[in-house]
């Protein structure tokens, strides 16, 4: 009974905030809001530009060196009140175009096999590397297998996505350390090379790239590193157990090239009352190289554009100065987000909100939030604003990379969260892709950034 | 401050039941229910043989039979109480072999365009129709402009669906009134045929078919009815406004055959406590033809026999009698749905409580409910059982069109809600097809439904 007295307790407390809150100026602007992303909205003809005219953006490549000037050129004719480039220096990895690997079962007897290079990973020699395979369920085993089993052998990373967690992201970050740091781990007991299954929840034939980090391992114990499509890990798991001594073949001509100039792209409309307190939202530029970024993070840069552009449409002039930032380099450095931070600080701009859209163009269902209970407790209140557009979910949890390095006291970062179910059937490989993006939901999701802005610039940070 | 005084009270009355609703053994049910449904699940595998190896099942089609057999022959498997089929009449409508449309500019200028008949509507002459276009907005303007204006004339009906509402169903309800009665309207006034812009929020090459009726209206007045995709409807009327009196040809072969005898198929737990007491869940196994099916309605129909099998799976001896009902003709008569009602009535069976998946396999977000309010507010109170599943949206509202007839005093309908926004992207067009299902979205839906009928077997109807 005890409980049931404080939950009565804890909602009379909480009421008077909500009925406060749902005023109809506020429901009058994000109807505005929404009405403008769906009758008019823009994000979707950039995505498709984006998408379908440049195509994957990976840094340091020619293609992010057009989507920066892409996005600076549309940005440039929204009348906003600056826009510029943020040069920063970012590393160059590229993929090459030898990717080739095969089982051999049987003395001439191969299964080709559908792999990727891992970005990041060390090419193998020019003649390939063949070597028998090691199965396991993650570095733990690895290393309860020690030196003794491992040396001279290619490790195969198999622990699949967990399928009954319901936030497909988790089910990410309980896999993720495979791909991040097998190499690093295996080199050490002088493994050859590693295949990882690919981080998708679905079994399909696409093999998904990403990051991974060899750490400070001495260049003599880095070793290449590839994934495999989840269709190909468990074809090679199940002719494992019949065939144990099966022979696995790899060649990649990946290449690290010395760091080039790239940029962050950035656009403000400065504020009316408070021009030196910003409030910023944004998703990153580049992307993997095998599909077109659609999902990651297309979506988000085209979503983060939109905000700035709803707001000029509708035309509400925001209190705060609201910047858009497009930031380069998420995905193989983080640099473009590590930049934007540290001249953030060098110039004493005063931050106070953050909101990135890094999860996918998908249905949104609302945000997570980093901040004190104080500014959750005022986000919370708004809930009823958003019920009529089906965002429900307000959690604390994380927010983004890109904008994480502008962490300090007193801020708010948010994450957008759309429905994740199908995010990681396309990330990071040749199937992110435009047609895997919906109109609607593309639109849903930055009114729904906006909304989130708009009240922010309306009600400022605790 | 009324306003707020009253919120508080009610909170108070209801947040004890919340209290003492989720208690632990429900909370547990749930979670083995959803892994059963993501880890073994039997849903996407019985999809992909509807859809793949049978495909679009027509009432009176002999795919429609297929479907017939082989869900009977699946329920046999799962060691249910009881599995039979129940006869019953449709109607036999065939789309034919031909169907072909083009607008004529000029002398022997002509475009081909996108269309197909509407479900029931009848053939052109053997020589196809051609005549000039009226396009309206709707049937108001029809009427407004008289027999006058629209005798020998093609209507073309043109009122796209509301891109500013949240809810896609709004937005065809708002405009499914020129598909149904457009032909029977346009007759009235001597019109010589119709072309109806397909019920679809996106812009591409589908045309969209679905159910018409020309009502009471005299053999000699029914006139044959067509749906253009959206982009061609928007070709159409560009054209239009610059050629006003373009011609458009139009011939399909369509034909009505006197009504067959199908089947319902239903499986069914007894109930141990309850037995003459029943709780059914179910889909529609009939679909149009163009596509396979698998939205509208597989999707439903392999949920729905998801739900028992999940119950066998997890072990769980329902009190009451549970049913899955798979309804034959929901497109093109409702026969399944009426008859299930009129036996139930004739045999005196009493039906508590009946939920219908029909909206397709998108993620779920919650259930609407057409029932009395101390029901409702039961079902509320479960809430934050279904939180972790991020299932948030319970309304009143409407249910289903199979289960519809059950209506009376004191039983329970409801719908499951998946998200909504790219279903009229695929309902009834040729693009309604497996690979539009997502396993995962799928198998939550199934849980979902699982997860209600188990907390109204144990908690009951009030």
């Amino acid at each position: 009974m005890k409980k049931i007295f404080l939950s009565v307790l804890l909602v009379g407390l909480i009421a008077p905030a909500i009925a406060q809150q749902i005023n109809e100026k506020d429901s009058t602007m994000l109807r505005e809001i929404y009405n403008a992303s769906l009758i008019n909205g823009k994000s979707y003809h950039w995505l498709d530009h984006l998408s379908n005219k440049i195509g994957g953006r990976l840094s340091g490549s020619l293609n992010a060196g057009k989507a920066v000037r892409y996005t600076k050129e549309e940005l440039d004719k929204l009348g906003l009140d600056k826009v510029w480039r943020q040069p920063v220096m970012v590393p160059k990895w590229t993929r090459g175009f030898q990717e080739y690997a095969y089982m051999e079962t049987g003395p001439g007897v191969t299964t080709e096999m559908d792999v990727c290079a891992l970005g990041g990973s060390v090419a193998t020699a020019a003649v390939g590397i063949k070597a028998e395979l090691v199965e396991v369920q993650g570095i733990e085993e690895l290393a309860s297998l020690g030196k003794e089993k491992i040396e001279g052998k290619i490790v195969f990373f198999n622990r699949p996505m967990q399928a009954d967690l319901i936030q497909t992201f988790q089910a990410y970050g309980g896999c993720v350390d495979q791909r991040y740091s097998g190499a690093k781990e295996a080199g050490k007991y002088g493994a050859v090379g590693i295949v990882v299954r690919s981080m998708n929840l679905r079994e399909d034939d696409f093999p998904h790239t990403g990051a991974m980090s060899y750490g400070d391992l001495p260049k003599s114990q880095r070793i290449p590193a590839c994934a495999i499509s989840t269709n190909g890990a468990n074809q090679l798991s199940n002719t494992l157990k019949l065939i144990p001594n099966l022979k696995f073949y790899l060649k990649q001509n990946c290449k690290i090239f010395p760091d080039v100039e790239s940029h962050n792209v950035i656009g403000e409309i400065t504020g009316s009352q408070f021009p030196d307190k910003y409030m910023i939202v944004g998703g990153h530029l580049d992307s993997w190289d095998l599909g077109d970024g659609s999902h990651d993070d297309g979506a988000g840069v085209v979503q983060s554009m939109e905000v700035l552009r709803l707001m000029k449409e509708i035309g509400y002039k925001p209190k705060h100065s609201i910047r858009v930032v497009l930031f380069m380099n998420e995905e193989n450095g983080l640099r473009g987000g590590r930049e934007y931070a540290e001249q953030a600080q060098l110039k004493r701009e005063n931050h106070i909100f953050a909101l990135e859209s890094d999860s996918g163009g998908f249905t949104p269902r609302g945000f997570s939030f980093d901040c004190d209970d104080a500014n959750f407790n005022q986000i919370e209140s708004w809930r009823p604003l958003f019920k009529p557009y089906l965002i429900h979910y307000f959690e604390k949890g994380g927010s983004g990379a890109d904008i994480g390095p502008l962490k300090k006291d007193g801020i708010v970062l948010a994450g957008l969260r759309p429905d994740s179910q199908r995010y990681f059937d396309h990330h990071h490989s040749e199937n992110d892709t435009f047609d895997a993006v919906n109109k609607r939901e593309l639109e849903l999701g930055a009114a729904t950034m906006t909304s989130l802005i708009y009240l922010m610039d309306t009600y400022g940070v605790k």
